[in-house]
């Protein structure tokens, strides 16, 4: 077992779950023997490339635990992509590597920051750099592959049917007809948007899987609106036609823009001018915006257990001594919902992308099966109890003060 | 005391805890052995005007519980309002009190349900009929006087709190700047807006009270923008200028539409093209839409409780004789924080609004003064523990079953 230092960091978009798996890995790291200085990397990888790097035992013991339930990336992230054309950012990677004897380095992230797990490990093996280098998987967008999930795609999933089941309540109020459009997030994979068939109140799902058709998707809402007098339509910001075009980017729908100017808002903007015109004027549209992806106020328990979980575990792999890995989630068993880690290759998930498989969407393209659903449903599981101050949750507070440059300190 | 049977019945925007007060109210009231049956009027007015009422008796004990801490109206509400060029409409509803023998009438809504109970109540007396009618106060804009504070305002305070608090952890994770432009309900007061002031993370709150400037924004922004590189902003949907126009409804500002169009969205978007065009490219609106006003799952559990209480507070009231009132808080000492309920003439309170005092209001007019803070702060304390089934909450469904009408049962 290699001793030295390690680096805990995060990157990407910030999701609820991000900082619980950070605080299992430091919880682990500090606790490890062979670790003796554990750091953080402010704003992912470019805190080592500015070597901007701070000292867990800096910081209060009382502030790191409440890490685990604390949204969005506490030690900072980045959108950065290593260099591709020369190899100065791993040069100068390593070089801070070897300044602080970096021994392990833990990288919580998604799809691109698994790709920085790998060119780093291989780096290492190119210039025979001992270290063990391991992702740690989050995104909302539940779009990694070789995990069976991912952390923080849990609690966004709870929060996104928990707001359609109120927002349901709300538009039940009245007697008059409502037709209601849900805009949620998701590029490329749809799995927040079919998150929303996990409450009953959901008629109709519109994913980036399947392709989009404004006369289907007419003949879909008036069959409901006959039916029930109220709508609640939930869409992907990343749905396309058959052509691949972007929804979000079609202009004039519903005509009602003559001089050809691009119309203002996403894809939910452009259903509701299409339904205003052609079904129903009483339409309303609904962005989930970024509280999607960081309100632990709703958290799902089992999520950010798992989180925790994996980050501990990425730690625990380490000290095995594993290098060029993600640790992914394997569900062992559905009922009893019972999940593990285990180690998945780096090369099997850089740059791969998980999308809703099409036997789990209906025929019709406008709901995802019970299969689906099955595999959802554990996911949102459980609340989280988060500690509050003065009726408002209590979340962490990092210090992140910059350790001195050790040539400084020579 | 006067025998015979109950309705009870809720009017307006649905809230957080319109259910809690309904649910208060229908418990004491079959709990009360002056009264013999406790109906449901369907839609509020509507469904006494439309003899849709409901028999609680019928209800299962436990869905009836489950009210509490389920948002939205589940009785159904309306917006009706009566007319007032004649008499009809009075003289079918007390036809219909008549008919099913109505002693006593609880209404739950805002201003214009306060106007319907004391109209109510007027033409019983005019017409000597034996009723005690009373009004319970909710509404999220807590503009209603003579109330302390407006059941259904704590939750929604808490949840805008909440979520601003997350939006700022979630601005905060890139070192990039950032300017947030939050848009909160509240046409003419601005007690929402001001209720963002209960998280550290907002800094600057534009309300309805205080005349909006252009210029003088863009110096507040940019204050904060130099300082800090991210801000945070609060703004009510009614903000007006100086000439009382509504900013929302300005046109071209920003300069973007030279062709003299309408534009798309509401204060936020104005807000946020202006400062996109003389600030800052990197800004983001977010809308906080309907789950202000039903967003359970992370309710205030003060206000959750006060709302149960002025409902049943309401029926003891009517127990003892009294009519033409409507049920205010009380606040007794701020510190500890109690609360208790009384009486207010009906006619010191219908058609009247309560805006946020100008002292309460800094002299910059960009935020709320400590006293505001002060007084807002325990309305969000404690949270509501909700039953949940599948990791969602569960909230009640009720049969609404409309009662034979008495006289095709003869």
């Amino acid at each position: 077992m290699i001793s030295g230092n390690c680096i805990i960091a995060q990157s990407g978009g910030p999701t609820t779950a991000i900082n619980s798996s950070a605080c299992g890995a430091i919880f682990e790291a500090l606790n490890q023997k062979p670790i003796e200085k554990v750091f953080g990397a402010r704003n992912g990888i470019e805190g080592i490339l500015n070597e901007e790097l701070f000292d867990f035992d800096e910081e209060d013991v009382e502030e790191l635990k409440l890490l685990k339930t604390t949204p969005s990336s506490a030690l900072g992230s980045c959108r950065y992509r290593l260099k591709q054309d020369d190899s100065s950012d791993y040069e100068r990677i390593f070089e801070v590597f070897n300044k602080y004897n970096i021994r392990y380095f833990f990288y919580i992230g998604g799809n691109d920051s698994m790709d920085t797990v790998k060119k780093i490990h291989e780096y290492a093996q190119k210039i025979n750099y001992d270290i063990r280098v391991i992702g740690v998987p989050k995104t909302i967008d539940n779009d990694l592959v070789g995990t069976d999930h991912c952390p923080g795609f849990g609690s966004a999933a709870k929060y996104i049917a928990t707001s359609i089941l109120e927002m349901s309540h709300d538009a039940d109020v009245y007697k008059s007809n409502i037709i209601t459009i849900v805009e949620v997030m998701g590029r490329n994979a749809g799995w927040l948007a079919a998150a929303s068939a996990l409450t009953k109140a959901t008629d109709l799902i519109y994913l980036p899987e399947a392709a989009f058709d404004f006369e289907r998707f007419e003949q879909d809402v008036r069959k409901v609106y006959e039916e029930k007098g109220k709508v609640m339509i939930v869409v992907s910001e990343g749905i396309k036609d058959k052509d691949g075009r972007y929804i979000s980017t079609l202009e004039s729908v519903g005509g009602h823009d003559n001089f050809g100017h691009a119309q203002l808002g996403g894809v939910g903007s452009v259903l509701e001018r299409y339904v205003k015109e052609n079904i129903e004027k009483r339409v309303k549209k609904i962005e989930l915006n970024i509280l999607q992806r960081c309100a632990m106020h709703y958290g799902s328990k089992t999520d950010i257990d798992e989180a925790y979980m994996v980050g501990q575990q990425a730690v625990l792999y380490g000290m095995q001594g594993k290098s060029g890995y993600m640790v992914g989630l394997k569900r062992v068993s559905n009922t009893p919902y019972v999940c593990e880690t285990e180690l998945v290759d780096i090369n099997q998930v850089a740059n791969f992308e998980k999308k809703i498989p099409s036997h789990w969407i209906n025929k019709e393209g406008n709901y995802v099966t019970k299969e689906c659903i099955e595999y959802l449903s554990p996911l949102i599981l459980g609340e989280v109890l988060i500690p509050t101050e003065n009726g408002l949750p209590r979340y962490a507070k990092l210090k992140k003060k910059i350790v001195a440059k050790p040539d400084s300190m020579a």
